[in-house]
């Protein structure tokens, strides 16, 4: 069997992602699996596909609105929104790249979501990212710093061509072996890829 | 707890309906409810909202393509779709509320759902359904004529004016005490939300 991490890709405003970023580090290593963390634009795909978030499509709005928040009761994952949804991720993404750096990409993950979707705050900001990960003991000014540095805006931006020209046109995915699986509801689908290598 | 039945509202067209057309009775029966079998028109419902079939969608297509295949796979179901896809799926809905009348929708959907999409044969004329329903021992005469019924051909139109009113914006859709769920991913949701009337 492969060892290769599994990857996760995720927009900081996808409720199901948040569910899923509680989840997937739990099912890999289950299998002795890691996790490559790959936040990325959703926006900019959508731009591609054409697509609109969730809750702006025509009766699947209403019934997204009602199932985030029922799913991630499902999940036991504590769901609290902001009121400006959705914010830009790009602050939020571009401190999980700097914090994978530091092997830190699933702690900086959690701290932004669960401030996000967990805590109605605003994460738009760097100022409020910088603050929500000091608080999570991350170090504030090599942050703020990190937060300009061209290597992990390029980061980001190299993670959202590549959503693009492999077709990850939603949040989450999960890759496993190459093998994609989009939405929080596909979770026991990675597990038994996982175990079994397919079916 | 209420014993209404479970609606499980599905088009014809539509593979992940027919997964979980093939596993909704027994979570239903589970937990000592039937169900109450709804075909109805999506094309309909998406001329309303604007949406296309997954598979005419760009990059979800392709997913959606190869997620059917491993999702049918992943639940057991056998799955050969027809090469004329999608097509009309109105007389194998009329026969379906035909059926009904003799308590024999589940019976009747699983049927043309297994010749279609089981067996990738044609179901669009209402010829290929009287067969494939006389095969399963139903009564060649009786259906052609019940397909001509006005009031079979009323029940589906309701029932597809339902699915608007209501908001049932894809198949399937299983609504539980008026609890709707979305996907034949949501059966483990419809499981629990049967055993515990919620969460």
């Amino acid at each position: 069997m492969s060892d290769a991490p599994v990857e996760f890709f995720y927009d900081f405003n996808s409720p199901y992602g948040y569910i899923a970023a509680h989840k997937i580090a739990d099912v890999a290593a289950k299998h002795g699996r890691t996790v490559d963390w790959k936040p990325f634009l959703l926006g900019a795909v959508f731009k591609v596909t054409g697509a609109q978030p969730l809750p702006h499509v025509p009766m699947k709005g209403d019934y997204a609105r009602h199932d985030f928040a029922r799913s991630a009761r499902f999940h036991d994952v504590t769901y609290n929104p902001p009121a400006d949804f959705p914010f830009s991720p790009v602050a939020a993404s571009r401190a999980v790249y700097w914090a994978k750096g530091q092997g830190k990409a699933r702690k900086m993950t959690l701290a932004l979501y669960n401030a996000a979707l967990g805590d109605a705050q605003d994460i738009a900001a760097p100022d409020a990212v910088v603050a929500i990960a000091a608080k999570a003991g991350f170090d504030a000014d090599a942050l703020a710093a990190g937060l300009q540095d061209p290597a992990v805006k390029e980061a980001l931006k190299t993670v959202t061509d590549e959503a693009i020209s492999r077709e990850i046109f939603g949040s989450p995915f999960m890759v496993v072996d190459g093998e994609a699986f989009w939405g929080a509801d596909r979770l026991d689908m990675v597990d038994r890829w996982l175990e079994s290598g397919g079916w």
